[in-house]
């Protein structure tokens, strides 16, 4: 890291070569912004066992701190995703002040329908018209508090599916969805969004109500223009081409945001790139390509990882690290060369145009960006220096 | 099979103390129909090997020939699906009436855009417009054939995808899709049906054009009442609940058809309910429930099946008995026993009344069938004693 | 279900004139021993809930009473899978004694190494010695515990395994988990097994120290006799052929045991046989064989369930039957023809040989054994006239 | 490229800095040998098209002038596996000088079990001894050629397997195949290696019998020293961890050798390292790992990929370009780091240094070795300018 300055210039000097604008570039990772999720800070765990972790946090002051120091020491994380009821607390204009005074203020509300035990069987799609209505209060609770904290998205997933062949009706759930979506959709305010997310299984292992893009395109159309599609990609069937899902969505007008985080084999929320990088990098290349297209972006960005086994402000740290970096690259992509190789159909050329991006080592980009906006080069380090952990140790008990 | 009375009446009573309609039953399975593929009858393979079996048909005529005897022992395959060019014929007013004179007619016509060497990089998604006019007028020929031997229905698939990230961009290659299948669907006639199957993936091994049932509905929607989307059983990621997605296309009126067959790994076209039969009562009992409720249901039956190790005759025989008993079962189902389980939320029940008339054995119903129709009761047995194999070795050499 | 005697002699009818010995079939259904799991009684969930149902067992004598009272009702579940420390118990000649008053007694005993906070990177692999030898001595605790319950076998499943590349060392972890399992080894008496787990994911999302049944034999082959491979039907990635790793088990001397269930996706544990019956068919047409071919047998038949949606009870049940039912179409295969049609090259007649059997409706040749053994034709809806949910909810609050 | 001694310079201070040993690490890269096949400079395809291209290898010598140009490029493909029947020649003798004249040397033997009609059910496991022996009768043909080549190794791919339930017996195959197997063995030169490999489907679609590195390690443990597993990078069901295999081979001191390519969905066959390039570093991390630990390392590097997009000369040097690329990472990984962090449980700074080597640009380093060993600084560059493709174009028509 000492020294970056001999390795931007050089870096600085082959992208110009290559017609890239790297104040163009910097400019656009300076904006760029990743909203973290209060359950990433607190414990969780698998079916088999949640280990505790000293230190973390317990509510949802605590999560705002946390989430805090991750802005703090990279710049462009300020806002955070909130679980309702999770984070319920009694007095939002208090709580708004005390983010605010911490830097950070509150991102999408994530309604949760799969814990009551009201949610066995459903919520939005459940047989008994009475746990559809809870749910649908629940969402509408869950508006009113993103109005009184500013938020603009609801991101709704539903656990909703079931277990058993016979168990329910495809057809009649379905309906079921749609009624209670359209009720759910009356209630936005007119600049407010909701962000539709799908995934193949679990907690529901025969069949899950919006099991696929497919499924959550059709809902949002149905719905009109403030429903968008949610990809979360940890929840896919294997090998599925992600970054084509992404270039459909944007192209349909219909992609609203992120969930961040990485899988090996199903929705291991693990650390966001750490599986496969290169698959990350293609998604970001849709996402500046279509941009440089003149596409229509309106994008929440959002980490979806909760960590059992890594401390989990490192953790938050590490996968906003991971997803800078690859955005970084997806903006240095020579796109007019791209592009005339695909015309030509040269195909070696075309796929080397996107290796050799993702094989840039752009740290001295990030470090220059990073020196301008005032945070610490190496946010990891700094923050084990900090002292941060030690204290909320302390504190928390 | 012999005595096979007593065990008729047995199943009989059983079924009516349930309050099934015996004799609708038997009614829909002497409706019911199923299509088998010209290409199913001639030589193929994997990518290793083709091996040559004795006999197997050379041509059109030997292929309807083939079909024709599988009809014949069936009584219910009376309708076969071409391939173009596999299929190409000088004069179709003759090969019409040498089908009749067989007593089979032409099915679906399924253009083939992906063995000229022009669509080494995509049929109707070319980079080249040049290419993407070939393909349509490909596809334009099929219609005016389909016109001529009296098809209703173009039964779509496309090879069209990618190799290497990077080859080619996926929002320039949805647009061209759009476009050209607009082209194509502006050409159909009025009582036309333009088919638009999806596949996961192969031969395309990076990105296919069509990977998801999702695509290909947002297709047949924005062209029109005219376009459906065909169900290939072996063109989906490993796990994936089928049996939705076809309760979901029915419910958007977009179920156009299906290719039966089954996979054990990938479209590995093996004979039909051989891997998961249960899977395959499944997706009849959607059917059967679909219609029931009052759907309009207009759905094209069609095997798509190409074997190398047996005996393709008998393999098709096979296929057509395994979808014939499944489709039985489905139809015993005590559908309103069903929907009280699902709606006392009785989930033991509820899937115990599908494994009841999975478990059921229907065989006596359909030889009572059989023998109305006038068929032999065991397709097989008669297809090996009638010598027909025995004489195409002797003609075809 | 009334007037089986009729479907019964002509099923015995069928059966003998393929020179199938009926009699046989019975004797061995009779003795058919199906394994339940203590765990299966008890509340479980997904890593998002568990829902609590009212009446399910609170410790191990609730769920030695549950689990009798399969028993009672199927006559083929003496044995009753222990999960240690979660079926601790101060004084196990009691429990024993309790058990035997029950109808039924201890089976394998499973050691739990997921749940300690210790545990949280590894058990029996552990980079820590400490953690490693707390883990060999839990095992030992275990053997103790088997040989005061009379329980031969030990139950291995190690949920060991690492979620981030670099985590830990795959030789290193090896070496461990050798030298562990080598300690355990030792201590087993005579006539105990070790039943050696593997599972493809979960809990641990990048890699799993046992992934494969290839990593179990390998070590069970290392260790000696008294090892064995157990075989849990949901540990595998998604198109696994499952009876050919039976086979190859059995060839080598070295299937211990199974731990039953079903998957769609991935360890769902759903209900066995519920997704794909014709897949537990072909299992248990692989062990039938071995037997007739003379190999050594010495299988422990288990069930690994846990549902939260179905009552437990009534869900046990329905796995038994499912079992049961599977277990039975095997043994009527008709063996001679199969292996002459395989000799012949007869591919579609082989194939349908196995189709015929899993077609028969086998309930008669199963009433007519429940009623000579004397237990009720059908067990679950006797379990619900039983009036022995309504009486141990009132009991257990 | 140019000016790139500036980067290398603050590369080689930088890893200097760790305490990695650049002058080691580029003796280990130019000792490294990757070896081409002779597949895949000819036409080759998919199941639905063989797309043929203007001046492919049309036989064993143009095979061998395309891999010599490679090597000629490269300097680090001095080898050619050969395919038997595919590139027979009459006077073996006069090939050899051939390819010594073209500056490479034939690799190893690979025998072809799968394209004669006889092979349809299986060669080495087939039900008929006579089938059988031709199959083996192959295999010792092939083991005379390797004698009079100078290859030492045997690579026996098996498309072995079945398509249909009940085809044939899973343990008679399994016997047949172990003595096949072993006479074969009995008949290897002192210093010949067998090296098996597995496939996890295709074209077999039930079963393939040797699905899994646990048959393969079984297989080469009961034939002896000779025998080694070969690990194909496609060969896997979709999230295996590969990286384990190898590091579980390599403890067992059974790893033979790879045959490079990257897969998405099946055995895609596409470029190494282009669709999760991080895994492959992964692979890499554990050879570099074993070898550093003392470990004997034996291992043939071949490439197995056979394009038919991609012009076959260039794919070929993308592909070792990758592998290459990616080996000059995993040696620069700083494992007295790696141990502290793993030690410590340190697990982000554990992953972190293995990110932070795979994130590195080493091309510096690797264009140093170019230009020592004298070959392009950019191969495929060089390639494009030599006029070789419009040579051969002309030559071969």
């Amino acid at each position: 890291m000492k020294n970056y300055e001999k390795r931007y210039e050089i870096l600085r000097g082959m992208l110009e070569e290559e017609g890239i604008n790297v104040d163009e570039v910097e400019k656009k990772l300076k904006n760029f912004r990743i909203e973290t999720p209060s359950w990433g800070y607190g414990d969780s765990g698998t079916r088999f066992a949640v280990f505790k972790q000293k230190g973390s946090a317990r509510n949802i002051k605590e999560k705002l701190q946390d989430a805090a120091i991750v802005h703090k020491l990279t710049g462009i994380c300020p806002t955070v995703a909130l679980h309702i009821p999770w984070d319920m607390y009694d007095d939002w204009d208090e709580l708004l002040k005390y983010a605010e005074s911490l830097g950070v203020k509150p991102g999408a509300i994530n309604p949760n329908l799969f814990q009551d035990d009201d949610y066995k069987l459903g919520s939005l799609t459940h047989p008994d018209k009475r746990v559809r209505e809870k749910a649908i209060k629940h969402i509408l609770d869950c508006i009113e508090i993103a109005k009184k904290l500013g938020s603009r998205d609801i991101s709704l997933w539903l656990a909703d599916g079931t277990n058993h062949p016979g168990q329910d009706d495809f057809r009649f759930r379905k309906h079921r969805l749609e009624e209670s979506l359209k009720e759910v959709y009356s209630h936005l305010e007119p600049d407010m969004r909701l962000l539709i997310e799908y995934k193949f299984f679990e907690p529901a292992f025969y069949h899950t109500d919006i099991p696929d893009w497919g499924t959550a395109i059709i809902l949002s159309k149905k719905l009109g223009d403030k429903a968008y599609v949610l990809v979360d990609l940890g929840h896919h069937p294997l090998g599925t081409n992600i970054e084509q899902i992404v270039a459909i969505l944007l192209d349909e007008g219909k992609l609203g945001g992120f969930h961040f985080n990485n899988k090996k084999y199903a929705d291991d929320d693990l650390t966001t790139g750490s599986i496969n990088p290169y698959e990350l990098f293609l998604i970001f290349n849709e996402l500046v390509s279509a941009e440089q297209d003149g596409l229509k972006m309106d994008i929440a960005y959002m980490i979806d990882e909760s960590h059992n086994l890594k401390n989990k402000i490192e953790e938050m740290i590490q996968s906003v690290e991971n997803i800078f970096r690859t955005y970084a690259k997806a903006l240095i992509v020579n796109r007019k060369a791209l592009r005339r190789y695909q015309e030509e159909q040269d195909i070696v050329m075309a796929e080397n145009t996107l290796v050799k991006a993702f094989e840039t080592d752009v740290m001295p980009l990030i470090y220059k960006v990073r020196e301008e906006i005032g945070v610490p080069l190496d946010p990891l380090k700094a923050f084990r220096e900090s002292g941060y952990m030690e204290k909320v140790i302390k504190e928390r008990g």
